[in-house]
């Protein structure tokens, strides 16, 4: 996965004291339950009736050195909160959470992530059960393991590896996931109600939530901040788009077709960076713009590449490996448990 | 409806000549049917390799005339197709479309709706059955009526008029629509697979399908435009910023919480413009950008208000009233019809 997360100056100054405090000063923050009212305030006549531009939060020093967002420490915190309430859930009520994974065919990285995800089951405590299939497999065959899975009530979440193989229809095969078990968020009930501000999915794809935790960590405030997110797919831009507009981020989606993406990027406080072909996000896509000189100073984040032209230029960034990746597979531990509180009434 | 679509002097030459044959050459357009896979061409030192920047497109007089985009004239249009296709099932299977309407209350603005609504079916045949509830019923009652619609198999769409009395949980109640029946399209799960690529909703929302009809009839291509999108309802913002993600435009979704919300529209290809507030897009919202003279002669779009100002301004702009209101209409029918022949598995 090449996930990457980087953000602007003006919270360096925090973060750093975030960063030091913030295992200790563990909140289980509610990721979604953010929403506010959309209450335009109208001035008529001044351009400065919303918020205040994040610039006025600089750093007086204005020193550049990127804060690496450690996703490895946050990573092991989830992990060891997740363990200790399986742990409880098995003493309240002699239940313990199961993943059921469906793995289909010989891909070498698909078999290195189940491999990880596996392990971090086991680390926590979740029993994990992997249904492998032959990369020459029906839909049927596939349909029917995920129909298991459906059936089976000790397995509260259901993963699907991907990609599938290319003969299969992968959407056909997603639908059998009953949403009650989609521990991955793609299922488009889920989507939806992550998309509709008041409503709440049943979870939150891991990756989007991974990074939103990464934020919020390092005590980032992302109301009315610029977020460009720069790929679409179901498993990242396109939540990611949908969870900071839910945070009240202002967030443009940057894909392929969009024409000159680095000014985009350029403007943006937050950049997420899923384009999963490397060199894609280069050094001047972080170019202080020749535009406004209060912008020029900051706001930068980058991702994916270029990891050492950007470090320079960022006031935070996540490493590949080591940033968002960890986090996400102690996001899809952390789904599983909910669903099996979820399932067991266990709170 | 306040809503109201602008769009750039880019198309302005093709406009003109495509406002004079469209009514003659009309084309059903699948308002979906347009996801391409995101391939990242990539051309390392290169800030150009994207599609090129639409300023090439401008007509050589760089004439500033605002094209009004008629909404009234396409909602004829479709409208006289609609009565056309309803007229043929009925004579085909004997079969009406029919819209369920459940109406809370005594707002005046509901009610004039409803009358359009209902005026509008008349006119193409389609059969529209009216709840109309007190102020003051409980939820129940309300659900009781969308569950009688959802029973009646001559019920091909529903609708519950918002905003609904402040005592009752919209989400509770709109959760009673029949996923099948959602010609608003208000469903998660139809709004969940509107944002996944590669997915079809059942219903696309009213609103935002009126506003590609009219950007798509007046032959605008919207692959790597900038679009703003301004204000988030799931009713018009969120759905219209999926549905342009859609067809390749770089969306960014600008809500009261947006820090300069006047930059992020300033730099756009395309504004939808949905507030609700009036006097909250200002003229200065659309000022020529002091940035990129190449940006400052065009691309600017503006709705709501200040009409007057900004229709110097713009390539294009929908009046309100008679812009994207009457075609919102025609496409509640449209979605009516479809499900319709859904149900009855007629093409």
């Amino acid at each position: 996965m090449r996930i990457a997360l980087a953000v602007g100056w003006w919270r360096i100054a925090r973060a750093k004291i975030a960063h030091t405090k913030f295992v200790r000063n563990l909140i289980c923050r509610p990721l979604l339950s953010v929403d506010s009212p959309d209450i335009w305030k109208i001035n008529p006549g001044s351009s400065s009736h919303f918020s205040s531009h994040p610039s006025s939060n600089f750093s007086a020093s204005n020193e550049k050195i990127g804060v690496v967002l450690d996703g490895k420490l946050i990573a092991n915190d989830l992990k060891s909160r997740i363990a200790g309430e399986v742990n409880e859930m098995k003493k309240a009520i002699g239940k313990t959470p199961g993943l059921g994974i469906v793995l289909v065919g010989e891909r070498r990285d698909s078999h290195t992530f189940i491999r990880t995800k596996v392990k971090a089951c086991n680390e926590v405590g979740i029993v994990s059960v992997v249904a492998e299939l032959p990369n020459n497999s029906k839909e049927g065959d596939i349909c029917d393991a995920v129909s298991r899975f459906n059936d089976n009530p000790s397995v509260h979440g259901i993963i699907v590896q991907l990609p599938l193989p290319k003969h299969l229809d992968e959407e056909k095969i997603m639908n059998v996931v009953s949403v009650e078990k989609d521990v991955d968020g793609f299922h488009p009930l889920n989507m939806g109600n992550l998309a509709i501000a008041g409503r709440e999915p049943l979870f939150i794809p891991c990756a989007p939530k991974a990074c939103l935790e990464l934020l919020l960590r390092y005590g980032m405030d992302l109301r009315g901040k610029k977020a460009a997110v720069v790929g679409r797919s179901k498993i990242v831009g396109l939540p990611t788009s949908l969870l900071l507009q839910r945070h009240q981020a202002t967030v443009s989606l940057v894909h392929a077709f969009t024409g000159n993406p680095e000014k985009v990027t350029c403007q943006a406080d937050i950049v997420v960076s899923d384009v999963g072909t490397p060199n894609t996000i280069r050094g001047h896509w972080l170019k202080p713009g020749a535009v406004d000189p209060k912008r020029s100073s900051g706001y930068r984040l980058v991702g994916d590449v270029c990891y050492d032209e950007a470090i320079k230029k960022v006031a935070a960034i996540t490493p590949v490996p080591g940033g968002v990746g960890p986090v996400t597979i102690a996001m899809l531990l952390s789904n599983t448990l909910d669903s099996a509180k979820r399932c067991y009434d266990f709170t």
